[in-house]
């Protein structure tokens, strides 16, 4: 890797930290430097300012994003669907992923305002809806569901409900693994009768912060690695 | 009611014109004065600020909300709850709604951070819950929904359902009307089979702008009139 693209991918994480201590609407570019070792000369060198630096955010976190829903466990069909929406509803630090989770919210806000979000959120939508569809066929192929299933129309389902889950955890503090579950929930009833119910979802269960085996996660103030690593 | 009373629901109005213009982030007091024939000064002197007036502001939301919500039209259970997803979910006129819909989202992004906001926000969620809940009830107890229908179960569903069609519609520009009317065809595979669909869900079907007869709605720009009523 050069040095140009590590520098830049020290400012993505160093974003990411400053997001989780700042919020987005009133994070300086400053505020961003100080999360580094570098200038905000340097910061401004590599970006034309906030909704620039912004637009390459999502872009760095749309990349790892796009990595983590692809990276299915062994298993059926059914279930690494459930695997999935595990992964990315799966709140690895309480505090921490609510204060990421809560400005990343501020950032979608913003989408209809900033040119560029939006197509940039609209790639998150639209990989997350077509891993989910892509996932209910190989069900519907496997005889885990129903011929009659839709994987359209699953997918946005799927979609509405984990974007409710985020919103309803920043917003009132709801409680995203109770939510999680209930989707999981949506996901096997839609098993043709007398299949059985995969083994991932029958023992997993809600996880609680112990289970967790990759504790140099997403947490914030820690560092991006997990759902955002780049390389 | 009193001129004090008058005052402060003229700004209340003043709030979301203002927010449909300007959003949450960026909005300034002199922005809500601007919007009323009376001075900044006269806006400091009934609030203590932009928190003490957002906190106002949210409950009085959630009063024409809680109105809202409880004004069922004549009909079954499902009926009223078909009805009830439609009221909540209703574009009224998608440009002006999407304007208040974001700046709404911005303050729920806010909420984990200013005093008394989430308060707000929590009873705003409370009560579309036990609504739908009580409803659901009524439809067990009318045989239209089976007994081992869940109420809480379903009211959750709802509730996050409709928080994502919120966020997807301001995030992304997904469509309000196509994600409701998933909701609905989920709360009508609930029916008891044989149970007929009630008229209202059989007829109404997607609603598109010239089928509002509530023209003097919640339009950003003209008033606060729907779903924002205080009086």
């Amino acid at each position: 890797m050069s040095q140009e693209h590590d520098t830049e991918t020290a400012f993505m994480e160093a974003t990411y930290r400053a997001l989780c201590t700042h919020g987005y609407a009133d994070l300086t570019m400053q505020d961003i430097a100080d999360e580094t070792d570098k200038s905000k000369a340097a910061l401004h060198y590599h970006f034309d300012g906030k909704d620039d630096l912004f637009r390459e955010f999502l872009a760095y976190l749309h990349e790892g994003f796009a990595e983590k829903i692809v990276d299915h466990p062994d298993g059926s069909p059914v279930a690494k669907l459930v695997a999935l929406v595990r992964r990315v509803l799966d709140p690895v630090d309480d505090g921490a992923d609510q204060q990421f989770n809560t400005a990343f919210m501020e950032i979608k806000a913003q989408a209809p305002y900033r040119d560029g979000y939006r197509e940039v959120l609209r790639r998150f939508d639209a990989d997350l809806r077509s891993e989910v569809a892509d996932l209910v066929t190989e069900a519907i192929d496997a005889g885990q569901y129903g011929e009659e299933t839709d994987p359209e129309e699953v997918a946005e389902h799927v979609l509405t409900y984990i974007h409710g889950t985020w919103t309803r955890a920043a917003a009132v503090g709801a409680d995203v693994v109770t939510m999680r579950e209930h989707l999981i929930d949506d996901l096997l009833d839609l098993l043709v009768e007398g299949e059985p119910v995969p083994a991932v979802a029958a023992t997993a269960g809600p996880r609680t912060l112990d289970d967790e085996d990759d504790e140099d996660g997403a947490a914030c103030g820690a560092d991006a690695d997990d759902g955002v690593r780049r390389e």
